[in-house]
């Protein structure tokens, strides 16, 4: 394993490799001491070419907890305004000699087609416009890993917009490939037509779809781009897709609920549920650095 | 002392406490080498919510000169875009284990709801809304003191936008508690109708105030928001409020000038008076390095 | 040697310094650890008063291989906003004990200002507006003395926009200090009336002057000021201006083709010229960084 493109190009040996090493990374970020000098002579650049929080504080949370060198580079000061191509941007960050790109980029694709172009660096794959984003895939594998024991045989339902969700899409791999049984469930109008070619069950009831399920990663709806068209407004989503106490407790068992962040309090979730006991939310979080920490540890030094 | 909320909340045995402990700092910085490992396993992230230079460098640099890891976020890029709460967004970076918090809000009061719901981090309020901004008010006292022995039995004036002014505030907590005797001076319409309250004088007449004073700080007029109602022009405010040579030089004893900048030259001070030797300007910028780093020496590990 | 402000102040033995320094660095850039303690105790802050990709991280890099202490600063998030004046904004970086200032100005003149009122820090320019930008034409130097083995002698022509060109100016200043001669070429527009006064030779026939040279500098039209005014079309400017294989490939020798990127793939170069064998574009990314490391290293300490 050279890059981490997409979680499709993985097989479960390697995720539960990735697994494996962050339980050690774990460890260590929670010593008093919370660095390792692995990545010492390491030089990485966080390519972010969309706007991004949490993902490239975790990554550079990360690279420091390793000891890299780590080099920030945003879209809205670069040469990418200026009419370079993605290929030249990157191959002169290369140049001045650093040695893995950690990219998040709009286009679906992206960061394969720079692996594929460029033979002598890892790319690092933080999210690919609605395509995948494998690191957060691999740290809720982590999270459910770690609350339920083992994720074989585990039912898990992804709930709101598939459609336009990187979330999504890496979840269902990395879940499928650890052997769980995956579900998803949203208004018919943000679940892709293809979707059942991925071997998932489609819920439409959110109802039905938590009786189902051992876990429940609930996706955000994107307020900054509201899309009208996909359903008429925001009270109707909540009512129907939003999950609140009375739905859980109404449940003969303990699901999970999972949330990559930021939550819309009120909309997707309610409050109470969030910070509920069943509610993993900030673990997944922790278990971000972990995990990234895995792949970056892993990753370096597969070059050449 | 777990966090740095306001000047209100502290005695003045913690105000001198951190004020000693700055001054071995400002001891350090002066040296060759101006690194110390003090904070070396620590972590801290700088939230700031509002643009800044000045404090986000004095603070990132006070930071690197202690050796801590540190992680910057600006609300520009930052998820409270996507509607995320504040304390979700901070609770978020906790859980990538940050142990320090220095956030600056536009909200009064955000700080002191951090402190109230999050125990295990220490916050320090690098500026609240008009309310506070303590550090500046330490490195103000500081500054003081180093340039004129003692603060006890002094008078301080502090001129201009009073009612705006989060620096105001602090000042006048931090010399009262020292023991200065604290005077406010600006248009009627800048100051709060409160003000009296708090213990200070009133002066409209700023030749009066500097009659009166060992020291004057000098605020800034706030031009990116140029409040057109308190005052009918720059030009009025500078003929009744700015503070020149000549004024200084009709006094019978040489006053301290301070400024918390950027200075508006021309405005609120003329050149020659912002580069006389009476004031002490660059003192307090180079003062603000060495009291952060007491600040954040003293809360860390006053944790769990 | 305290400041680097441009290469009109040095002499030819200081830029040859420089290069033979370079050279060491670039050993040690290209080594598995790439870092060298050289200036552990050294605070550098970069202050970009114009967006910049390359040149900020190429700095960036440069300084942590050095071991610097590092601070970013950029005007976008700057009290140069609130009114302050640019010798305030740097007194008061200094204030805190900054050593040495890398800035990037839209003002002809903004590091000469600051280092003849300024006496007790480095200067380096970074570029300003359209005057000079000594670092690039030091890693232009380096980069065909690297690849040609020698510079005095050889012919070297500036291809696109001189007029408003800091790598233009820099250029003609480095490669006529080290023997070389200099022709310029473009379209009359884009050429400065003074320029025959430099001592170099104009062409506003692109293929005479591609028969002329050994080295063609070629710079980049930059899309984003679209200049109407200088010539009709991008097409046309293409047409007359733009270098591709076929006009390569007609000439008798193999000329080294430079860029200071980012490139316009199709306008000024066409994409087989931009990745041929001799186009040596990334080695002047890369000679970038050993660069900047040797005038960091030769000018720090030079104060006082």
């Amino acid at each position: 394993m050279k890059h981490l493109l997409g979680i499709k190009e993985l097989s479960s040996a390697e995720i539960e490799e990735i697994l494996d090493t962050a339980e050690n990374f774990k460890e260590v970020i929670n010593r008093p001491i919370k660095k390792v000098p692995s990545l010492r002579d390491v030089t990485i650049a966080n390519v972010f070419f969309e706007n991004s929080t949490r993902t490239r504080l975790s990554f550079e949370l990360a690279e420091k907890r390793l000891s890299a060198d780590v080099i920030n580079f945003s879209a809205s000061s670069s040469s990418v305004k200026k009419g370079e191509t993605l290929l030249d941007t990157v191959n002169n960050i290369l140049a001045m000699k650093v040695d893995m790109i950690v990219m998040r980029h709009s286009s679906v694709g992206a960061p394969h087609f720079l692996a594929k172009h460029i033979p002598a660096a890892n790319i690092i794959n933080a999210g690919d416009g609605t395509h995948e984003h494998p690191t957060q895939a691999l740290l809720d594998a982590f999270s459910v890993k770690e609350k339920l024991g083992d994720i074989a045989g585990k039912k898990v339902v992804i709930v709101g917009d598939i459609l336009h969700s990187r979330v999504a899409l890496s979840n269902i791999f990395a879940f499928q490939k650890l052997g769980a049984e995956v579900m998803v469930c949203g208004p018919i109008t943000l679940l892709p037509k293809y979707i059942r070619e991925l071997g998932v069950k489609v819920e439409l009831d959110v109802k039905k779809a938590l009786e189902w399920c051992d876990v429940a990663n609930v996706l955000r709806i994107q307020l900054e781009r509201q899309q009208i068209k996909y359903f008429p407004s925001l009270r109707e989503y909540t009512l129907y897709y939003g999950i609140n106490k009375a739905m859980l407790d109404s449940l003969d068992k303990k699901i999970v609920i999972m949330h990559p962040g930021p939550i819309n309090r009120g909309i997707e979730l309610s409050s109470d549920v969030a910070d509920s006991e069943q509610a993993i939310i900030l673990d997944q979080v922790e278990n971000g650095v972990a995990v990234r920490m895995a792949v970056l540890y892993l990753l370096a030094g597969q070059v050449n």
